[in-house]
C-alpha cells in the first residue's frame, strides 16, 4: 500500500451533527460548529476533515450524514457531487454511521469504512494520515479499530480508552481493555500517568461487512431497518422506506452500541494518535486552539472571539472569555465554559429563539 | 422671601470639569461625564443641574465655567444666550469659581454665589432647592456656606464634613469642625454612626465680597489675578489680561484654598442635605442609579450599559459591567469601577489616543 495512493476499498464517513449551543454565539442551531472556521484558517471545520480524507479515499467516497436542516450550507462547503445522506432525524452516530456503512457496503462490499466527526481539530495532518493507513490495515483483519488520542495533559473533558497487551508486534495496535466516562481530575491523573490510556475521539474504522455482522447480532432490528434502508437508497423507493424505517432506529452512540459490548470480547482495537487532535468542545479549548482577537487586557486575562471593529477593553477580570457576533455579544470565564451550552435554551424559553 | 421666586442676587456658578475618564467608554476626553444623560431621562446631568438652578436664580445669572474644548457642545446643551466662562487650562475649582465670582462681582456687588458641579445627580430636587434657599440665607450672613450630604451609607468613595455647634437655632447650620478625607470602611462606618458627619458634595454657597476677601487674605496674588480678569472681562483686553494671567493662577481646589483654612477659624457653615445625591462616581455608582440595559443573566449579575441592539449574555460572573458603545466595549466589574479611570491612559499608550 503505497504511502499517498488512497487506501484501497477506503470509505469515510462523516457524520455532522452538534446543536450548535457549545460555542454560542458562534455556533447556532443553523449553524453548528462544523461549518466555523473558528481559528479564521479560512476553511471550516467541516472543510477542513474533508481535505484531510480526500487524500485517503478520494472524494467519491466521502458522505456525510447530517440533519435535513443542514444538507444545503454543507453543500456549499463542498465540491459539487459530495455524498451527503440527510437523517429525518437525529438518531444519534450509531444509526447514522450504520446507516452509510450499509449504503456503502451495497456498492462496495469489500469497503473499509472509518467515521470521523466533522468538527475535529487535527494539528498535524501527514501523522493523522498515516494513523488512519495504520487503522485501516489493522481494520482489514476484521477488528473494529478505533485511533485513541495519546493524553497530553489530564484532561477530564473527553472518555478515556484503556489498551491492553499488542496484538501484532509490527500492527502498532492494541487489544481495548475498557471505556471509561470522563474523568475526575484525580483519576485523569492517574490515566495520563499509567501510559495505558487514551482519549476516545470517536474515530472507528472497520470493515462495512465487520460492522454489520456485530449489529446484525447485537442489534438485529436495527441491522434490518438499516440494510432494508440501504437497498432502497439508490430506488425510488427510498422516501418512503426512510420515513417508515429510521425512526424506528434506536437512538444510540456507536460506542455504546458496538464499541463497548465487542471490548469485552476481545474484537476492538486501538491504534494509538499523536497528531494533536481536539474536539474544540468548548471557548476553553477554542482558546488553546487560536489567538485571542486583538482586546487591551487591563489587570485581566482571557479571549476574545469575533471581532466587530470596536475595541474590547478588559478590566479585572481573569480568564474571561468574549464572543460577538452580528446579533449577540457572551461574556463569560473559562472554567464556566462547559456551561455555555445551557444559554440556547435559556433564551428560548425568553423567546429569543431566533438567537438560537 | 417667596419659596419660589429667585433668591435675590443669587448666581449660580457651574464648573464643568472632567476628564471623562471615570466612565469610559461613555464619557471621552471630548464628551465628558456632564454632557451624558446615563440614566436615560431625556435630558443631559448638565441640563438638570441648570434645571435645578434655573428657578433658584434665573436664567442670566447662571455662569458655566469649562475648558474651551466644551464650550461648543456646552451651548448646544444649554439655551441660547448662556454665560460661559471658557478656561484656558485647567486649573482646578479654585482659580475657575474665583473668577466666575470676581466676574459676577464686578456686575452685582451684593452677589450671592453658589457653586454646583454640572455632573453630579440629585433625586429630590424641591428639597434640593430648599436646602439651598437655607444655604444663601446662611451665606447673607456672612459664612461660606456647604451644603453637607447626610450619609445614607458608609460610603468610602466620599470626603466627609464634621459638623460641630448648630450657628442659630432657627437657620439650620451648623459650625463645621473639619474635612476628612475618603475614610477607610471602619471610619466610614463611625461616621454614619455619629451622626456629625456628612458627605462633602463639593457645594459651596457665599457672599462674593466674602469670597473674594477669603482669597484676599489667603491668596493675595490669586486674587489679584482673578480681579484682574474680572475686570478686563467685558472689555476688549480680556484675551490679552486671561492669557497673562489665568497660567499664573494657583491651581488647587476650593476645598483646600478656602474651605479647609476657614474651618479653622469658625467661618466655614454646613447646612444638612437631604435630598439624595451622588457624583456617580464610577459604573458602580451609575448602577445604584439607573437600571440596566435588557440582558440575559445566567448565573451570573450585574449592570449593562448602552444597548447596541444586540442580545447581550452574561454566564457565571457577578457583579459584571458590560458598557457599549458604538466604538468600544468595557468589560469588568463593580468592584473595579474605580480602576476604569486607568484605561484611557492605557489606550494612549497603545496609541488608541481616538477612543479616549
Amino acid at each position: 500500500m503505497s504511502d499517498t495512493a488512497p487506501i484501497g476499498h477506503f470509505h469515510a464517513i462523516i457524520p455532522a451533527g452538534g446543536s450548535g449551543t457549545r460555542l454560542w454565539p458562534l455556533s447556532r442551531t443553523g449553524h453548528p460548529k462544523f461549518l466555523l472556521d473558528p481559528d479564521r484558517s479560512g476553511r471550516s471545520l467541516l472543510q477542513r476533515t474533508w481535505d484531510r480524507l480526500e487524500p485517503l479515499c478520494g472524494a467519491d467516497r466521502i458522505a456525510v450524514v447530517c440533519g435535513t436542516t443542514h444538507v444545503e450550507r454543507i453543500r456549499e462547503q463542498l465540491p459539487t457531487g459530495v455524498h451527503v445522506i440527510a437523517e429525518p432525524s437525529g438518531r444519534d452516530s450509531m444509526p447514522a454511521i450504520g446507516l452509510a456503512t450499509a449504503i456503502i457496503a451495497e456498492r462496495d462490499p469489500e469497503a473499509i469504512v472509518g467515521s470521523f466527526a466533522a468538527d475535529h481539530h487535527i494539528v498535524d495532518v501527514p501523522e493523522f494520515q498515516t494513523t488512519v493507513r495504520r487503522a485501516a490495515e489493522v481494520a482489514e483483519r476484521g477488528f473494529v479499530t478505533t485511533i485513541g488520542i495519546k493524553p497530553t495533559h489530564a484532561s477530564t473533558a473527553f472518555g478515556y480508552i484503556e489498551s491492553g497487551a499488542a496484538l501484532e508486534a509490527d500492527l502498532g495496535a492494541f487489544e481495548v481493555r475498557r471505556f471509561v466516562e470522563k474523568p475526575d481530575t484525580t483519576t485523569a491523573n492517574q490515566y495520563l500517568q499509567s501510559g495505558d490510556f487514551s482519549w476516545n475521539a470517536g474515530m472507528f474504522i472497520m470493515r462495512a461487512d465487520v460492522l454489520l455482522s456485530h449489529l446484525e447480532r447485537l442489534h438485529p432490528l436495527m441491522h434490518e431497518h438499516l440494510v432494508t434502508m440501504a437497498r432502497a437508497w439508490d430506488t425510488p423507493e427510498r422516501e418512503a422506506v426512510m420515513s417508515e424505517r429510521w425512526p424506528a432506529t434506536t437512538k444510540i452512540a456507536i460506542d455504546h452500541a458496538i464499541a463497548e459490548p465487542i471490548s469485552l470480547e476481545g474484537s476492538l482495537a486501538v491504534v494509538p494518535g499523536r497528531f494533536g487532535w481536539d474536539d474544540i468542545g468548548d471557548f476553553a479549548a477554542l482558546s488553546q486552539l487560536t489567538s485571542s482577537e486583538a482586546a487591551v487586557w487591563v489587570d485581566a486575562s482571557g479571549s476574545a472571539f469575533g471581532d466587530d471593529g470596536r475595541q474590547l477593553v478588559v478590566l479585572g477580570i481573569d480568564d474571561a472569555v468574549i464572543v460577538r457576533t452580528d446579533d449577540a455579544i457572551l461574556v463569560t470565564t473559562g472554567d464556566r465554559a462547559q456551561q455555555v451550552r445551557q444559554i440556547p435554551a435559556r433564551l428560548r424559553e425568553l423567546g429569543l429563539d431566533h438567537l438560537t
